[in-house]
């Protein structure tokens, strides 16, 4: 495994990959503090890619003026082993400087995707998202890129982004991958105190009680789901919700009792103390 | 030459080149309507590229409303003929459906440079262009973009664009081509009546005084240069100025008088009835 810093230094070696070999590039984009959901993203690449390439950095753009980019947790030794061990042939990891050397003037925008959820509370959020992953995308330049389903509104976006801008790229959602007890795997879980990472149990419970709502009733308003997830995360005395909402997926639109998309997403948003913690369910719905 | 219209069939024929070929893959994005303006760019092309690919493509995204998108010419046939003798090899000519086969929701915006000039005149309009050159790189994944200077904004977007996403194509700025009496070649001249056409020789005569002042004068104001030139097109009955402006290039920033940059434009549009014609100087001064 390879560690690179520099843009220039990266595109020599996947070019000299390419010239080599006639197989794929796959891209796994993380902002680091590894745990076993981008390892899964890495294995993933591993069994469908020829150069797994990951890439390691903490993308100040998408971060809001009082958000966490400053605290957000680094940890590039264990970071490094995880990777190897995966089975990364690459590993980008460039400087702020090295990826925003003169001031960004350039956006790159999705809009309908990114007024709800995440979009609404963090305003200017997927615009980072979006610009990063392009800029990412041109430097890597990858067949495949992995994505985690935990971040189901940003897999949205990226789609969108890749059929509107014609990028010739294969997107890959893969699964939430979930502690023992059910919490939804993410670097930010490190914040929580012993009695926040208790409660925070309430978030995948309240999504495992409305799949089992809907198998029982073919027919539901999003209005009952969200009630049924609010008020069960509302048993959680640390928990204060963001957002809780029941829209079609991928397109993010709401919809009307009985009139609901063959695929529908139950997203949240909560925050214990000063960490906020997202999850979902993504559910093939009978019509 | 071959003529394509789909992106899959773009990409294949593309893909088949590199594979077969270690040259370069040359682009020309145009919107049809082919002078020697264009055809310059082609030759150019010709000379640096092994593989020579132009686009043809009336671009809706950056036609405001009430601009000429509907009545702006076209003739497959003569740009097919010229297209051919100026070497290109293969012409992308797909249809609005196939650019957009479902409304776009993601939009590239380069802030700074759109705020003065056409961009101010156009709103959107650089929007529009930025999003079509993202989308038509993607598509052909050029080596490098010839442009004409005559569109000195939508250079200096492309280039900052090219920049702040990465992209590894490298934009190469060629020089405006001119009618025998100095008019700027522009598939817009055909709309211009006779006596319109007379006076719109006005345009390159007051870029010429600008270049003649600033020879005779080392210290000059951006006033000076914009007074100068507004003068002499007032000369001209039938025209309407839409702006006169002379900024720093490419950073389109307003300049002090003794505090002038390397680079300057001196950039006009002027309509003479409906049509709206542009040119500009671009000029390096002593310090």
């Amino acid at each position: 495994m390879q560690v690179v810093h520099s843009i220039a230094d990266l595109r020599t070696r996947i070019k000299e990959y390419r010239r080599k070999h006639d197989q794929s590039v796959g891209f796994v984009p993380t902002m680091g503090y590894l745990h076993e959901g981008h390892v899964s993203l890495l294995r993933k690449a591993r069994t469908q890619s020829g150069l797994v390439v990951l890439s390691i950095f903490v993308n100040p753009l998408q971060f809001g003026p009082g958000e966490d980019f400053e605290r957000y947790p680094r940890n590039t030794e264990k970071d490094l082993q995880l990777a190897e061990a995966a089975g990364a042939d690459l590993v980008f990891m460039p400087t702020v400087d090295e990826m925003y050397p003169t001031p960004i003037r350039t956006t790159v925008s999705v809009t309908g995707l990114t007024s709800r959820l995440c979009g609404a509370s963090r305003p200017g959020h997927f615009d980072g998202v979006a610009t990063v992953v392009s800029k990412l995308f041109h430097i890597v330049q990858p067949d495949q890129a992995f994505f985690g389903l935990k971040d189901a509104q940003q897999i949205a976006v990226i789609e969108q982004m890749v059929q509107d801008l014609n990028l010739d790229i294969e997107i890959v959602p893969c699964p939430t991958l979930r502690e023992a007890d059910g919490l939804a795997m993410s670097s930010r879980n490190v914040y929580l105190s012993e009695q926040e990472r208790k409660q925070a149990l309430v978030l995948s419970q309240s999504l495992e009680k409305v799949k089992e709502f809907i198998q029982s009733h073919p027919s539901f308003s999003s209005e009952e789901l969200v009630q049924l997830v609010s008020s069960h995360i509302s048993t959680a005395p640390l928990a204060t919700i963001d957002y809780v909402e029941a829209l079609g997926y991928p397109t993010l639109e709401p919809f009307e009792i009985g009139h609901h998309p063959a695929s529908i997403i139950v997203a949240l948003a909560v925050k214990f103390g000063k960490t906020r913690l997202i999850d979902n369910l993504i559910i093939q719905v009978r019509k």
